[in-house]
């Protein structure tokens, strides 16, 4: 099945939007073991109508987002109609739904609104539950005379908008038209601890040997999600694969950020989490603090950028910090168990080292960070990581290692 | 001039990479004062030589991006050969940068890389420092047997070669095609603390009864870049209306960020700041802790989540907590002075607020959010705000508030 893309935006082109909803469809085709084959983006206004035929007669589908609102350059609606040759009629249902809208935020609902509740006769009206522009999809048999057997989706621009209308009305449609969807299972792995190039050496060959079985990588910096689709034999095969060669790496299979899981892990248990940071400058901690409910296992934190802060607040001994330099083993283990014992908390994480570009030493060089982890009952663990590049690579990379090193404590694991 | 893009790879079409190399071209090819008037995504392989033909047969410049790597996926070098039948020869110049690369990096050379050194008769090669594919430039003459009219730029994918290839080798050749492009200037602005909505109703009209002047916006949640090009006489006719009536709210026009605005800022006094953090959990040190030299200025950030921690490392009487909550003037006050207390800086800042999704209440609903700043020598501020939202947006904006407050103090501007 021939998948194409269409976007409308002004904005896109310039550069003032970066174009993630592309990269999100792009995923959600894949995990049908689909493919985008194009992806265009064009002005808004008339020029969707070329866009949207020259796809139409190369695909089976064609998916198009933008250019639904209520301006004079929102011309996807009218312009599929007109390609079609299909008479716009009012829907009442749309209708209602709008004056709904805007009197739910006390606002006036101004006339051009109104042309979003037009829809062309025989297209299937997609709610928006988030916004006032409707999706709208058109069967194949309304293209047919034009000598086109295709399918074509209208979405809204917005993510927030656009995300819930695939999930809910377009991809159980996309399933329908595959010989083998509406069976289809899809699982998620999320990896950390691992390079891309380590997960295909371990999994990949044995993976690509399973019969009707589509992998597919989401690679980040930190971790790699591991994506299995298919049947749902061939799916059970893969897992245990994955399951027995990448066990312990994995962080999720419900997509759960890292910081997540190991929040509600923290939450499960009653446990509090204190931090004490040098070289990442609060961006663990900030890391943690983005999960709702953090507030019930996370309350103090301590960013020491400067020896005497080290010294002061965590009581790491000036001794300690004049013999080994701020960036090492015992200062580390000194840095977690000072934060354990300044807090109160049940564990205690650390990091001290090089963010660079500046302040590395042959010894010591740009991108060196120990990561320590002091426990109530438990043996403080101190690790050492190397992570050269910037400092935005450098900050993930060691606030990654921290949350995975923490992770492994929580499951009963080893620290790697 | 009409310009188009088209980027190739698999990668994207999969929504493995979100397309940042698009919006960044599109903002490069806005400041020119044009705009990008289509983008194409296909995938790797022969497909890109359709792509490239369909494009040129509308345009007057087409960038290329992608498809110059050693694989056999990698086709554009070979498929803009074959479009305009010129013969590949090989480059000595390219064959001793390729060499000297990998001597460089300890690693062997495949020959597989030895196809980035061939060059179709004709093309400019366009250095790459960054890495093993330079960039090919055909000028229009090299495709008038097919009777197109276009100048193609063949650029490598990724954006660390990209873009210093694109200001260093496109740039100056599209303005050399641009009848005014020679002599164009360009101005940023970047503006804090008004919205998009503001910014318009200050400045719109009276920049667009500028002749000559072209306007454009980026729009970021936080700030606006305001950008003015044309002749430099306009564009100076612009700056005198920006500053007049953006005056205090521009942080730079050298498009530094804000956090690089304050750090500088501190450095150049011989200044220190400190943190103290409730509901941004680490966010706001996080940025400041991104500006390399940073350590020279901050030394010592708390993050008290709980009321405890603001109490014992700050030194918050529990009374006060007890009897104006932790999110009220009094406490973020406290919090700043206790801040500067506990770590001798010369400026503190603190922030306390409900950042949601729950803990709001009709009388501190879940957005608000005090900012404090404390500074040896005057007299602290305590400002409150509003940002109802996603947490994301939350602490983007309440730090973002937070630095402007540190801003205005050190620009001698008031609070706002």
């Amino acid at each position: 099945m021939r998948i194409e893309l269409v976007n409308t935006g002004d904005e896109l082109l310039l550069g003032d939007t970066i174009n993630t909803n592309a990269a999100w469809l792009g995923q959600q085709v894949a995990a049908l073991g689909l493919m985008v084959s194009r992806h265009l983006v064009v002005s808004d206004g008339a020029v969707i109508k070329d866009a949207i035929s020259e796809a139409a007669s190369r695909s089976d589908v064609v998916l198009v987002s933008g250019g639904l609102g209520p301006t004079n350059d929102d011309l996807t609606r009218e312009s599929m109609a007109e390609l079609l040759g299909l008479p716009l009629e009012l829907d009442e249902g749309i209708k209602a739904h709008l004056e709904d809208f805007f009197a739910r935020r006390n606002r006036v609902m101004s006339a051009s609104n109104l042309k979003q509740a037009m829809v062309p006769r025989g297209a299937l009206v997609l709610d928006n539950p988030f916004g006032t522009a409707p999706g709208l999809y058109f069967p194949a048999e309304l293209g047919c005379a034009r000598g086109w057997n295709t399918h074509f989706f209208l979405l809204p621009g917005p993510p927030r908008e656009l995300k819930p209308m695939m999930e809910a009305h377009v991809e159980p449609r996309l399933r329908s038209l595959l010989p083998d969807g509406a069976s289809r299972a899809i699982r998620y792995f999320k990896i950390t601890g691992l390079g891309e190039s380590d997960i295909v050496e371990r999994v990949e060959k044995k993976l690509e040997a399973v019969p009707g079985l589509t992998l597919g990588y989401c690679i980040r910096q930190g971790d790699v999600d591991v994506r299995l689709s298919g049947q749902p034999e061939p799916v059970a095969a893969g897992e245990a694969i994955v399951r027995e060669h990448l066990g312990e790496h994995i962080v999720s299979t419900d997509r759960r950020l890292i910081e997540q899981v190991v929040v509600h892990a923290l939450a499960e248990r009653g446990q509090w989490l204190a931090t004490a940071e040098s070289c990442t400058g609060g961006f663990l901690t900030s890391r943690i603090t983005d999960v709702s409910g953090s507030s019930g296992v996370f309350g103090h934190g301590f960013i020491t950028y400067a020896n005497e802060a080290k010294q002061k607040h965590l009581g790491v001994p000036a001794a300690l910090l004049a013999e080994h330099g701020a960036v090492s083993e015992p200062v580390c283990r000194a840095m977690a168990e000072g934060a354990l014992a300044a807090s109160g908390a049940d564990h205690a994480l650390a990091l001290t080292g090089v963010a660079g570009p500046t302040g590395g030493s042959d010894d010591k060089p740009v991108g060196t960070v120990f990561v320590g982890l002091a426990s109530r009952g438990a043996e403080t663990a101190v690790r050492k990581f190397f992570y050269p590049g910037t400092r935005d690579r450098f900050k993930l990379l060691a606030s990654q290692a921290a949350l995975d090193m923490l992770r492994r404590r929580l499951s009963g694991l080893p620290m790697g």
